[in-house]
């Protein structure tokens, strides 16, 4: 049991890790020289041009304005400052949108807490229940549900203050939800002519005899949608195609460094092995070597671009179909085009950068399997990861270790290696397995066969949350793995479950206390150092660059993130819910993080991300859902918790709770999730009639006849180009914010008008 | 435990009592005074005049062609004679693939019972566990799996045999949904224009200041769907009139009555009471009250009528809207509107005479909250039905009768009616409620809000099914109410229910074959006997029938009524694939009932039945769903049970199995179920371009306009043509049958070339 003490050292320690992350943030970001570490996104929309041009030399690396170090917090304010629809603008709605998931939380959490602790805090600090008993217990257990005596009429206050949590967490989602689909529709409305607004994709064309994909396509679209169809474009397989480019890129990444190299040391040609990585086989002159490789990928490259342009093998059975208004997409996209369902199946494409290309050819039984499949890995991943870990720890003892490698023998005998690494290995395996699960899940999402990136990543945040669930939550509150969990209630009749659960929900609020401020508060102040891009992005620079395309490149802005990051989220969501009612000692420290992370990813969203695509927040029906589940967990545990307090009248109360929530889910997704999913045709008509006043004559066919070209084949056959290519493919369109500079730094930029919230 | 002979012996009573339905349905079936009883249908397609009017006056009323009399089974041949296509023409769609659900049971049981009779009786039959055990037991326990000793090797052919079961089940429902989608698909597409096929129903239209409803759709439909939007109808709120109409009908009723009582003894005018019934109040001479209460009441209507074409109030915020083509409906009914997804809610208008007009207005929020009432509501009355009616029943003893009518005293305490009524009445509130549940849960999907009777009945019929899942399949197997079994399988761990219920399956298997005898079997045959109609039409016809009209009133032919009967055969399948693996003795008397009740009611629907509307077979995803469950269930059943005869090695093979079974039924959802909900826009467009060629100049606008008119309001003021149209409404379309004659009766049949399959 933790007193009160102890979490105060506990959470100095983390308040100072924080602060120190962000002080050693204020340092670095002023620094000339991290510029394109910490503000790429400026750069990557060419408002912000190389800094490293003008000026002393000093000038360029260290900034020596001393009066800058002083103001070192103020990102922060400016990092709020921007409106709403000025970020829209900026970095697009599925940022803006993100954001408020922790505004949402701000919203829920700092009602509740108010309440909590003005009428709940009292109601169980005032009893004895603690003190005449004989266990051990902190001041902060005292705060909690647990000091309340078996059978106490004060159990009623808990239960009117689950009720009023509710409600208060449901008109919030509510006025979000709502809040978030007018934007959506705004923001859809708004947006000027894209592709994606008049094409369809189409999946599993069947095969036919005579005629070819292309054909056969045009025909049914020209028969079935006669007045709308417009063009259609093709699938081609070009993955492999894509690979070849992928390893030129490599390939000429090594030969620049060699250049390099030999540029500063001209005395003597670089040689390199030709194995694996340069560590074995036959020594030769490096640049000559990568120079034919590159050449070689090349002469590949074209011929394999001629193969997809002359077989038929390589045209997947799908195809991008466009047409002549907004209305008709729409009505393409929600309607059944063939007596078989499963053929000629058609949905909204997503942008063209959004498409996931190597999925488009998966025909219907296959997606049905894999989804099994999935299903399958999934629950074995989630309930039996740790047998695997175990195994890999077993193994990597040091007496393995010594086996393995005698030579190591003598280093690791040594009395504080081997320590260390007694210490050390048995956490590193499960480390590694956190790191890469992530990537797992992506894996897994990708091999289900989703067609776009988005829904990708929504699907990956979906078993990420599960994963946690299961894992951080219910194992930190019951300890044994998830296995022996599951086998634990299968044998537990169902409404012994929360009872198990829930009794035991008190007991752990220290230790998540802790966890929100080391995995939240450190964690997010962590995020914004940006450490592994710093390095990275120094080491680049120093090894590989040699023009400013090349800096362009070294820059890593990264992303939100979706499929890791609100999961996350969403597992404070949940902790604040259940801890509510029970220690509501626990909301503070949940606002603190959701205050903290709003103010550090807004900041990392204005200067640092580069979104990859835009998906208008398609993800908030997920986002909705999951804190409606945390909702009635937390009812649910309550009720456990309770029926072991004798206070069993309670239940039907209880009961109702979660019923009146899964009906206002219903509500919801009935009044608002058809926004994210369907297309209104008022909205398209509405849309397609302002676009043909106002520009009557555009050629709508030129526009929409090579948006949706496999990026790899809309290049041309020269590789510098279609690097150039792909880079101008991936750049969101130009949006120059409006307001004028209040640039406070001495460095010059070369569209300083929109560098207000560049404040350094 | 009941043995063999105890099993014949029931069996042959059951045969018995089939036999003499039948005998009695033989016999009564030639009376022409009893045609209009069993072959109504064939009067209402006009393909069958009134008989009463020609031959000698003996010949009227009794069949004298002994010959006949011999030839007494000769319906069922002829029953099945008529072939699937014509029989479609004949009754429709709907009760064509009705009968293809005994079909498939057939198709399902036949081949499994002879597997089961093959390979695992002999597999439980050369055992003696039941022999060497102290247990009592019969010889039918030992042809099933209790007779095979705990942890026997023996277990694995009943596993090997669950799965061939379920392939062979999964494959025959693949092929049926198959071939029903294929059929209603024909259907859709052979079928005449029919008005449901242009037109779509539009609810939730938003309330306007400025405009009227029908202005407001107007405008709606001609901005967004401005090429194909045609007509449209607004909701009349007829409620009310059809109400007095009913009313008015009743007294004419009355009217008829005594005015064919004073026609027959005009010496004393015919008096009566105003009061309830007659029971009560002043007494008046009945024709003149009568007549002057149809004079008020016609009145009321007229003025009624004249509200609803003048009041705003009257007209609901829905409306039928029709388009130019199928393509304009079948998208206007597969997309969404309005950027607000609650208003503008358009779905296919079902066909005029399966719409429920009095649920077109419900808006939005209500239906939510109008499902959660319902589900809360069918809850308890599914768990806690017992509990009024053991109220009743305590009330409702010898004691409590003798206070309450103290001057039955003397009767009651006779001997022989006190022992009567203290065996009838603890029996009979049940009775009367079980009699009741249809309408009851008729009512609550009512109150739920579809909009068609189809979808009416489908809701029912799944309430219906849970009811008797829970009540009598459950509850037979496990003594004790409902309640009870739900409180115990609350308090027990998921995996024991299984087992509680696996272990008591075997010890049931004759109490089920004795319920499959009773409700099975006796229940078919007296279904074809139609002794209520038969009574009541010829209690009207004596009372009430002065015109031909009247007595094409009187008839009441019924219909295939969903709602019970799919759930009744649905408990079947369930007992089979239950079975099927513990205790096959079962599946021949499944086999029988599904036999039988297919020829009876392949006649019923030839010669009876007048189907209420057509909703293409609509309910076939019901069907197939619920089979699935019965697989599942018995798989889990089949797990519970094994697992406690020591064979757990067999638990990983048993689990795969329900898991494989619902990738089955996802596959046959996304593959099938679609063409049961959406409009394919390829076979609008054929059906489009075929009607367009065919007949181009015809005016639809004149042919939709008053298709979706209230039935009520249809009619003119003149209430005899009233009651007139109101029958041409429900009237099916005339489809002469294509054979000729091979009439071996001696009665006129004004059409007859196509009465081959009356076969008296």
């Amino acid at each position: 049991m933790a007193t009160i003490s102890d979490i105060s050292i506990a959470a100095s320690i983390n308040i100072l890790s924080a602060f120190a992350f962000f002080v050693a943030f204020a340092v670095l970001r002023i620094q000339p020289i991290n510029d394109r570490v910490y503000f790429p996104k400026w750069y990557l929309k060419g408002l912000r041009s190389n800094l490293l041009q003008s000026g002393a030399f000093v000038h360029k690396f260290v900034n020596l304005d001393f009066q800058s170090y002083l103001r070192f917090l103020n990102w922060m304010p400016a990092a709020i400052q921007m409106p709403e629809p000025e970020l829209i603008d900026h970095a697009g709605l599925d940022s803006a949108v993100y954001l408020r998931i922790y505004l949402t939380g701000l919203k829920i959490f700092a009602p509740i807490a108010i309440i909590a602790f003005t009428v709940m805090v009292p109601v169980n600090w005032t009893n004895s229940t603690l003190e005449d008993s004989n266990l051990t217990y902190s001041n902060i257990d005292k705060l909690s549900i647990s000091n309340i005596p078996l059978g106490s009429k004060r159990f009623w206050t808990h239960i009117v203050m689950a009720y009023v949590f509710t409600f208060w967490t449901c008109y919030v989602l509510k006025r979000e939800y709502e809040t978030i689909t007018s934007m959506r529709l705004h923001f859809i409305a708004s947006e000027h002519r894209r592709p994606d607004q008049f094409t369809v994709l189409v999946r599993n064309v069947p095969p036919d005899p005579d005629e070819s994909v292309s054909e056969l396509v045009e025909h049914f679209f020209m028969v079935n949608h006669p007045d709308y169809y417009l063009t259609h474009q093709v699938v081609y397989n070009a993955n492999k195609l894509s690979e070849l480019v992928k390893e030129r890129k490599n390939k000429q990444n090594w030969l620049d460094y060699y250049q390099l190299k030999y540029s500063r040391n001209q005395s003597k040609r670089p040689l390199t092995k030709t194995g694996f990585l340069g560590f074995w086989g036959k020594t030769v002159d490096a640049i000559d070597f990568y120079t034919s490789e590159i050449d070689r990928l090349s002469k590949e490259i074209s011929d394999e671009r001629l193969k997809i342009d002359n077989n038929a093998k390589y045209i997947m059975p799908a195809a991008f179909v466009s047409f002549k208004t907004r209305w008709g997409a729409a009505v393409c996209a929600q309607t059944q085009q063939s007596r078989n369902p499963t053929l000629w199946l058609t949905e909204w494409a997503s942008e063209p950068r959004d498409v996931y290309w190597n999925n488009l050819a998966i025909p219907y039984v296959s997606l049905t399997i894999r989804r099994l499949i999935v299903a399958v890995a999934f629950f074995f991943l989630t309930f039996f990861f740790m047998i695997p870990i175990a195994f890999v720890q077993s193994l990597a003892n040091i007496e393995g270790i010594e086996k393995a490698l005698p030579f190591l023998k003598p280093i690791i005998e040594k009395k504080v290696i081997k320590s260390f690494i007694q210490g050390f290995l048995p956490g590193i395996a499960l480390k590694i397995f956190l790191i890469f699960l992530p990537s797992i899940l992506m894996l897994m999402s990708k091999f289900e066969g989703f067609s776009s990136i988005s829904a990708l990543e929504r699907r990956s945040a979906t078993r990420y949350y599960i994963f946690q669930f299961i894992n951080v939550f219910l194992g930190s509150i019951i300890t044994g793995t998830a296995f022996q969990q599951l086998n634990n209630f299968i044998h537990q009749s169902p409404n012994e479950i929360p009872k198990t659960i829930g009794v035991s929900i008190p007991m752990k609020a220290t230790f998540f206390i802790t966890y929100i401020m080391v995995d939240g508060w450190a964690g997010v102040a962590g995020e914004i150092l940006r450490l592994r891009p710093l390095i990275i992005y120094h080491l680049k620079n120093f090894f590989l660059v040699k023009t400013e395309t090349d800096r362009e490149e070294a820059m890593d802005p990264g992303s939100l993130g979706f499929n890791t990051g609100e999961p996350q989220i969403q597992l404070y969501f949940l902790l604040g819910l259940v801890y509510a009612v029970v220690s509501p000692i626990l909301l503070p420290f949940i606002i603190i993080f959701f205050g903290l992370a709003y103010v550090v990813y807004r900041h990392q969203i204005m200067n640092v991300y580069n979104q990859e695509y835009e998906s208008a927040a398609a993800f908030w029906p997920d986002v909705h859902g999951r804190i409606i589940i945390a909702l009635i967990v937390s009812q649910l545990l309550l009720l456990g918790l309770l029926s072991t307090k004798e206070a069993s009248q309670s239940t039907p109360m209880l009961i109702t709770l979660p019923i009146l929530t899964i009906c206002f889910d219903r509500y919801c997704k009935g009044r608002y999730e058809p926004a994210f999913v369907r297309y209104p045709l008022q909205q398209a008509m509405m849309k397609d009639i302002l676009d043909h006043t106002k520009e009557p004559n555009i050629d709508l066919e030129v526009y929409l006849r090579s948006a949706y070209v496999h990026p790899v084949l809309k290049a041309g056959d020269d590789y510098e180009s279609n690097l150039a290519s792909e880079d101008d493919h991936m750049e969101p369109a130009l949006v120059p914010t409006k307001r004028h500079s209040q640039m406070t730094t001495l460095l010059p930029s070369k569209h300083s008008g929109s560098s207000q919230y560049l404040i350094v």
